[in-house]
């Protein structure tokens, strides 16, 4: 088999570490596998090197940062390649640009737009295992590019398909992907399997085990990830296209987010094109806006409200005095102390009565629903931040999660 | 002009001295010259990143160690290049692989095989100042060399041959070149200007302001050195073929070496190709031999004395019982407690009597000479260890050095 394994930067976080990773690797490989192996920047490198260029300025050239920041990696990649070294077998440690991977133009958040393979399969039939950096690559201009949050993953992944490997192992600190954050419910329980889509929608939800722009990239190859712990041997959770308990779970997980913030904006003319005209405003100045919901409940007027990261929500607040004047809506309403708590299942499309059973349960507990949006396989309600964890607990019980696949929560 | 400037480790060593060279680069540019800077690593920082690769394995991959080392002077250029950017002027930093420095395969110790100057020569016309991490270039296999000792000076000197540039200025954290270490010797004097050979002889020495290397680079494509502190604005000392002091001046400087250790077989058959084999046995155990000293005192025999830095001569004793073996010598002596002791100057050939100033000077403090070598500008001596500095201090009096050019010393 061809494996792609990718391990972050707590697995390398020091000597020892890398020198355990280094064995783990040589195993696989001695079990008659190939190997190719992303790693990530040491523990804290990433942040030093933030911090030092803080030092020299507050508004860095993202191009420079990109040049500062992939240092980091290339750390990594070098003293792995050494420890694999050292236990004698053949290595080579390989750059993202010397991994061909090649990426546009858009420094600190660079998409991959191709991979130049033949180093790396000249390398493999030379029989060495491949070390190569995440989280870069480089672009039209022969300039070095990072590839933003979830980087790692996302070369991990593009390398399996450029690869055509059998299989992608994602090594992390947790052992998997649970039915929720296991510190906030103790009785969580790890999932053997999940769909690409429903991993998504737990990634995006903040679940920070796998980043949603490998998942999507995994799920446009159809390259099985395999999620697991780098500090022990357990199985993990595959991601793959028909999760083995998609038949049998109408809900995989529950999760929330407490960086959200509500803003809604009434009195909106109804006229085709405002929302259009909103929403452009918002991004032209990177304000990234996650549910959105409409409601018209008098004639020509409409209410629009839409959350944000609560990190942007100054940038929309500067944005929305303007929104208001150029489309002639009444006024606006935020609100900072807001969370998302959602339930995922990829099951659920074809089993009514999951939404109900959400509200029902959080009204049970007397929390109040700000905001819901659906999707054919998540719905989401906006409630007070400090009642986040609580829906997240009844959520969890109320579908049954602690048990795996059950009773209540097993459908026909 | 086009002027190439070469910043050290302790030059960009923290934020404000990265900041303090930027407004230094800056300025120049601001007078009407294009600038191209050459930066090392910052500080401690390669010392660290050994460090590192050590808690992996005390031997580790040449290659990789290249791989993890250059990442020291890209940080530096990142950072150099924020800075300069964060004044509003335009910059570019640029890896050895992206200036085109091309390289043999010889990881760690690579030489510089050629440039290809056409991404600079873009940039430069964009307007840019280029900032260009010294110590490392690409080999053909596509892989990231360092050039060792040395190698950001040499890096320096051959980017300002494949520009022509007009200069090529070499901050460090002294003012010049001196006729004598000033810690020493107090009334030491610093030279306007000295030649290449001159410059080469004293690095050989031990007078680290600047790597023999870099002194040949600049001597083959007559690039005039300035060699300045960067920490203050005085004029520094000009290296350049004909030094205006030549004339004057037939001893330009004293130095001295305490890292050696001397070694001698006795009683060598005198047999054509006896020496090659003695230093060919040592070369191959990569033990680098300075002085060589043959005397054929009585018929058929031979005696060889050499010196070797006294790191190696561990590795040149473990040799050296074979060599006597295979070369059917009587046996061997060695000393590690020597030191050697220089003076240098290319007016020196024209001037008859300096050996002989310089033995008397000796021998009036009672010094004992072990060796002597001699060459067209240079004059050394194998003295015991402790009496090193009393050597320097009393030949640099002798040679009236702390004038300058003056009275005694001054020739015709």
């Amino acid at each position: 088999m061809l494996i792609v394994q990718k391990f972050g930067g707590t697995s390398v976080g020091n000597a020892d570490r890398i020198k355990n990773v280094a064995r783990r690797v040589v195993n696989k490989q001695k079990e008659g596998n190939q190997m190719v192996v992303v790693v990530s920047a040491m523990g804290d490198s990433t942040d030093d090197l933030i911090e030092l260029s803080r030092q020299i300025t507050s508004n860095p050239s993202p191009r420079e940062m990109d040049m500062l920041l992939s240092t980091g990696e290339q750390v990594s990649i070098a003293l792995l390649a050494m420890a694999i070294k050292s236990l004698g077998v053949d290595v080579i440690s390989l750059t993202g640009p010397q991994a061909g991977i090649k990426t546009d133009p858009i420094y600190s958040k660079a998409r991959i737009i191709d991979v130049n393979n033949s180093r790396m399969l000249k390398e493999l039939e030379a029989g060495k295992i491949i070390i190569v950096a995440g989280f870069q690559g480089l672009n039209e201009f022969n300039d070095i590019t990072t590839l933003g949050r979830g980087g790692s993953d996302t070369t991990a992944v593009v390398l399996a398909a450029a690869l055509k490997a059998d299989l992608c192992e994602i090594f992390t600190d947790v052992d998997g992907v649970y039915t929720t954050d296991p510190r906030l419910v103790p009785e969580a329980s790890k999932l053997d399997s999940i769909t690409y889509d429903e991993m998504l929608e737990l990634a995006h939800l903040g679940a920070a085990v796998l980043h949603p722009r490998a998942v999507e990239c995994a799920k446009l190859y159809s390259i099985p990830l395999h999620v697991r712990s780098s500090f022990n041997n357990n199985p993990g959770t595959i991601v793959k296209e028909e999760s083995d308990m998609e038949k049998s779970m109408f809900v995989t997980g529950v999760t929330y987010n407490k960086n959200v913030a509500k803003l809604g904006i009434f009195g909106v003319p109804d006229q085709p094109g405002i929302a259009y005209m909103i929403f452009k405003m918002l991004a032209d100045k990177n304000v990234n806006v996650d549910m959105i919901v409409q409601s018209s409940m008098r004639e020509g007027i409409n209410d629009i409200s839409f959350t944000v990261a609560q990190d942007d929500l100054r940038k929309a607040l500067e944005t929305i005095e303007e929104i208001i004047k150029v489309v002639g809506a009444k006024g606006y309403t935020h609100d900072p102390h807001v969370a998302m708590v959602s339930v995922v299942g990829a099951g659920m499309t074809s089993n009514p009565g999951v939404a109900a059973m959400m509200f029902g349960a959080l009204a049970d507990e007397g929390i109040n629903i700000d905001m819901i949006a659906t999707s054919d396989i998540k719905i989401s309600c906006i409630v007070t931040n400090n009642k986040a964890e609580t829906a997240i607990k009844v959520l969890h019980k109320k579908f049954d999660l602690e048990k795996a696949c059950c009773s209540k929560n097993c459908c026909a």
